[in-house]
């Protein structure tokens, strides 16, 4: 007897952004094996009596390696029960989705994806900005600024990086933006290119920053703050036409 | 007096993957003004009385411009009420959302943007691929394959797009996709990169099909149905692991 697994995608973190298929899987699970970012008022929509398992990061604490997250994953399945496993954002996007897909595939267990709102969507819609342009930006990249060991990755495509007609954003990449502007900047983008960076999508602490590909990395350079953050940065609109509301 | 107007994305066509948030402002609008891939059961979750209007395109019939779209959503906004204006999708991806922003912003009127599911997340959730992955897929990339004159965009970033490492979305590419392919082909994408056409997106005409860059080209050059359709190529995880589900 084996059980179903629901990989939920919790969106950019306020409860107000989950689908109503993901509400309905939160509320119909034996177990909700979430990530850190999934928490809080998410999880009300369990059900009670569900197990809540806690499986992310956590500021300050090492997190679980990704094959142990697999393992009880796939051991929670074999008691035959319903199980979420929630991940923020859309599972699909940097969500380390493929790990848990290939275990569950291994152990014969089935299972099904529902898509969520990835935090670039949600960031630009929190200052009225589209990800795509009619004329000027008709390329959106999404990319990771962190490695497995949490370095810039070596083989990016810089030349494609560094398009300044695309819209790119950068998950995950605070802590590496300053080598990963430097070498933007060596492959051709201007450095005044308009970057903005976006902590805290759709939380209590969001906070969104207009800059430049420069003014950032050096800013970066300073100090970080330890909240999750993208950064933004091509063809952005114009901070003049952002949205007043 | 000025009205408000919520952009509210509305997923990918199922009525399920609307967010909550949505759901909510569908519930509290004097009027929603809807795109055709964002009507049927969505629009259930309209309050009895609300004007529902429909501004998008129809098969075989011309769509309205643009600017007219833009020019309607003001003069609703103007009579005070609140307004939904209601994008398949995610607004901010391909949606045409800046030209009514700034038709908003210079008509002194509010707004909010409502994030959502784009389809590229619900297709690739529906046959389990994962958009990124951890060692060969480091970037997403999405384009459109028309430009307002429903051509192939003349100035498309070709070197950044022929890239067989990056996980490639094309929006809106079924027709221009023959010439597209021969420009990958000519910048150096391998023929036999993987490939996946995905019609009617999370609807009961969902129909993906797995394939090569060369092969869908072919197949496309034979004749279209007219279903809205995603192209992906690239580092797409390999049929064998696809979801059982």
């Amino acid at each position: 007897m084996s059980g179903f697994v629901s990989f939920v995608s919790s969106g950019p973190g306020d409860p107000e952004l989950l689908t109503l298929k993901a509400v309905d899987r939160l509320g119909r699970a034996d177990a909700v094996l979430y990530d850190d970012l999934s928490s809080g008022a998410i999880l009300d929509h369990a059900r009670e009596g569900a197990d809540l398992v806690g499986v992310g990061k956590r500021a300050g604490r090492p997190s679980p390696r990704q094959d142990h997250v697999s393992r009880l994953l796939v051991d929670y399945a074999r008691t035959g029960q319903r199980i979420v496993r929630l991940k923020s954002g859309d599972s699909g996007v940097f969500g380390r989705l493929e790990e848990e897909i290939v275990a569950l595939i291994d152990a014969g267990i089935p299972f099904e994806v529902i898509p969520g709102v990835t935090s670039a969507s949600a960031a630009a819609a929190a200052v009225g900005i589209p990800l795509t342009r009619r004329l000027t930006a008709r390329r959106l990249q999404f990319v990771t600024g962190h490695d497995v060991a949490g370095k810039l990755p070596e083989d990016l495509n810089m030349a494609a990086l560094a398009d300044p007609q695309a819209t790119t954003v950068v998950y995950m990449g605070k802590r590496t933006f300053p080598a990963f502007a430097s070498a933007l900047q060596q492959a051709g983008l201007p450095s005044d290119t308009p970057a903005m960076l976006a902590e805290g999508v759709s939380t209590d602490a969001e906070r969104i920053t207009a800059s430049t590909v420069a003014t950032l990395a050096a800013a970066l350079e300073e100090g970080i703050s330890t909240a999750p953050a993208l950064i933004f940065y091509g063809a952005l609109m114009a901070p003049t036409q952002e949205s007043p509301a």
